[in-house]
């Protein structure tokens, strides 16, 4: 177990708050350097793992989870913490199993997809048709794969930016539909993973009336040197999932209220649900643990701008951001940045700042301020910002990405090895660097991203 | 999938049968070059891992790799092919569960040790008392853990021989024992592991009449970091373990007949038993794969002395090795050579070869002819031999250790992770080309390892 010096409140007071014209490339130089040192994003991803654990939305777990939130917010002295209700569609696992009934039996480790639909009492044994590429399987007429579970084993690529997540995610989330629209009974994907390990990968899918699952690397390869003999493959899968259209879900907030402009908002966040495997370490306690720890560092001595913290409550499903956006949409006018940390732990390498921002004195300010944290300013402007601000967006709020290096997060994401062992605290530090210096720049100078943006055009 | 060319009896025949004084050093350089493009091993495990899986003693899986064995050693030319029964303890798997329940309920990822008692209908439940290293449990006095699940969280080190494993194998195999001896109603031990993954490492220990089972890494931290908190943490175990006291097992032998003195016998094999959470690829399918492709190398157009390869049914959970010496008994003075692979498919790095023999003639010539294969020749004379042939060591019989890298083995042995994909066919080969010209020579030369001993003494 890593230990680390705690960050005592005492401490945080040596800072003082800033004086008008200070200056800010100082003071984010300084709170870069205090990031660096502090502990506070480990504790809280440390805490939210051990104390709480994997919290998938509808789950008891995850009222513990909002009410860890809460009590958390305030012990790290935030103001205005409170929940924000709404209600949600939460699939849950129940059950799950899958082997290979002949000509060579064997278990299969696998792990349903959300909205997948449970299969029949007793389970559903059918042949597989396997496809090795997603692309094979959506060139098969509609109804050729009537009475068969369809098999995907598209492999997918290591990169550094998630590009090879992206490339292949449709072969998770649409692959169910496109199976079902065939005729397929059921559907079967290798995990999108990098790792070679025997863990499956969950994740969400859209609901094709179909059970539909993930199957681990190895047993994807397993499908395929059996599928390879020519034989027909008889698989039996028990799929016992519920659906709850209207599943009590919560975004947990917490403010660093501004002493000048405290109607304009500096947002940040993570979400507080997780996939069940594993403990929800860097998907995505890593981010709420990074927007915690930077606003705290960002909003000392007090802020100009109102700093405001959201963790939200539904993002692996969906639903939380759009909820907060609706709630807050009379305020998103006022939003001065929205932003989200939902990529782990992994160095933040590049940014995207929002148009024609960059050349700004509060931007040079903090450019400066993190030179040694070897971040490339990217050229193309910021393009995801993250799902639960992405209804922020949409409605006009200027936002950024931070790209985090995720060569090693699909090893990880949605299964059971997204454990608390695999930050590295150090990483993890550099990220809250990052934004600490970002945040305090936005929320103690009046720029305007929004203006900024027009004037560029 | 990977792809090799099909190694066709008609190949084989090419290489023609050793005329009398043909230089034994140009013959096991010819067999080095044929085993390094040789693609038998790879297609035995995959064959072994696909067709059959895991294949626990006492458990039908293990039938069917009687028959595999049976039908495979046939295919590949081999005669006299039998099997001989014998009978062994067993312990099976039934179902498993584990979670805190208190104060911070999660589930805990384990595998049952091998010989664990079974939990009481409807689980044990009790607090843990949690020690870092297993020296610290030791140091307890008799009846000081009454009431209470010990964990023991020892971090194995990563090794290249393998002195890691060794160094912490008592804390599975006698953990249990001595956490009883202090009045423990559980033992939970964090897995032999040298890997991160949340997939638990199985394994044998010795009956000690409480529950016993490994966790895997990542949640023997999880362990950590809850009993860091200071209040006691409450774990519930459910483990439906059962013993076959005598289940029917087999050890699988072929052989290629001497044509000089076929009553001398050289021995080669590695055991058809596994672990079940994995497919049983590195342990041991790629020892059998090694012996038999191996040996079937060495004995083309006949060798002198008999080649004999034995597929062992009960390494695991012992009882093959005892079994087959038993068998064996009157034959052991004619053993030239007995030996077993079964340390996975990493490349052999050392050998230690039978005192006294490594300037002999036929010695220099197999040590010749393994130059290029990045081999070192060890001044420490053999020790281990492997489990299954340790009852012929005893007996007499001349053995070597040929040192495998071990150093990825030990993040996949015995769990679920031990599935084909992990080995690297290239690998493979140099294993089947050390021991292809060492299994030649010895069985076409009279090198006399017994009177080379004496000799040197």
């Amino acid at each position: 177990m890593r230990t680390f010096l705690l960050q005592t409140a005492a401490a945080l007071m040596l800072v003082a708050a800033p004086a008008a014209g200070q200056d800010l490339a100082s003071k984010a130089t300084q709170i870069r350097d205090q990031a660096l040192a502090d502990s506070t994003a480990w504790n809280v991803v440390e805490s939210l793992t051990t104390e709480v654990g994997p919290r998938p939305v509808g789950s008891p777990s995850m009222e513990r989870a909002r009410d860890w939130g809460v009590a958390k917010l305030r012990s790290l002295g935030f103001e205005n913490v409170h929940v924000e209700a709404f209600t949600t569609s939460a699939w849950s696992r129940g059950s799950e199993s899958a082997e290979v009934v002949g000509p060579w039996p064997q278990r299969l480790n696998i792990l349903g997809l959300g909205n997948s639909s449970p299969t029949p009492t007793g389970g559903l044994t059918a042949p597989i048709v396997l496809f090795h590429t997603y692309r094979e399987m959506l060139a098969q007429p509609p109804g050729s794969l009537a009475g068969r579970i369809a098999v995907v084993t598209e492999r997918m690529t290591r990169t550094q930016d998630g590009s090879g997540y992206g490339g292949i995610n449709a072969n998770r989330t649409q692959g169910p539909t496109e199976a079902a629209k065939r005729g397929a009974l059921a559907y079967l994907v290798r995990s999108l993973s990098t790792d070679d390990t025997r863990l499956p990968h969950a994740g969400s899918s859209t609901a094709a009336g179909i059970p539909a699952a993930a199957l681990s690397t190895p047993d994807a390869e397993l499908l395929e040197h059996m599928a390879a003999r020519g034989q027909p493959v008889v698989v039996k899968l028990n799929l016992a999932s519920s659906l709850n259209p209207a599943a009590p879900a919560w975004n947990v907030v917490g403010e660093i209220r501004g002493s000048a402009t405290p109607e304009e908002i500096v947002l940040i966040g993570g979400h507080l649900d997780s996939w069940d495997p594993g403990t929800g370490a860097i998907d995505d306690g890593a981010g709420v643990a990074i927007g915690v720890a930077a606003a705290r560092l960002a909003g000392q001595g007090r802020p100009k701008r109102t700093l405001r913290v959201v963790m939200w409550g539904s993002e692996e499903q969906s639903g939380s951001g759009a909820a907060y956006a609706a709630a807050h949409i009379a305020e998103i006018s006022k939003m001065a940045l929205v932003s989200e940390s939902d990529s782990g732990a992994g160095l933040i390498w590049s940014i995207s700042l929002p148009p024609g921002s960059d050349g700004a004195p509060p931007m040079k300010a903090f450019l400066g301020a993190i030179g040694p944290l070897k971040v490339i300013v990217s050229r193309t402007p910021p393009e995801e910002g993250g799902s639960d601000i992405r209804g922020l967006i949409d409605g006009g709020a200027p936002f950024v990405d931070f790209h985090q290096d995720v060569s090693r997060y699909f090893d990880l994401h949605h299964s059971a090895d997204d454990t608390l062992d695999k930050i590295e605290p150090k990483e993890l530090a550099q990220n809250v660097a990052v934004w600490a210096s970002f945040l305090y720049t936005v929320a103690n100078s009046d720029i305007d991203f929004r203006k900024a943006a027009k004037a560029a055009k």
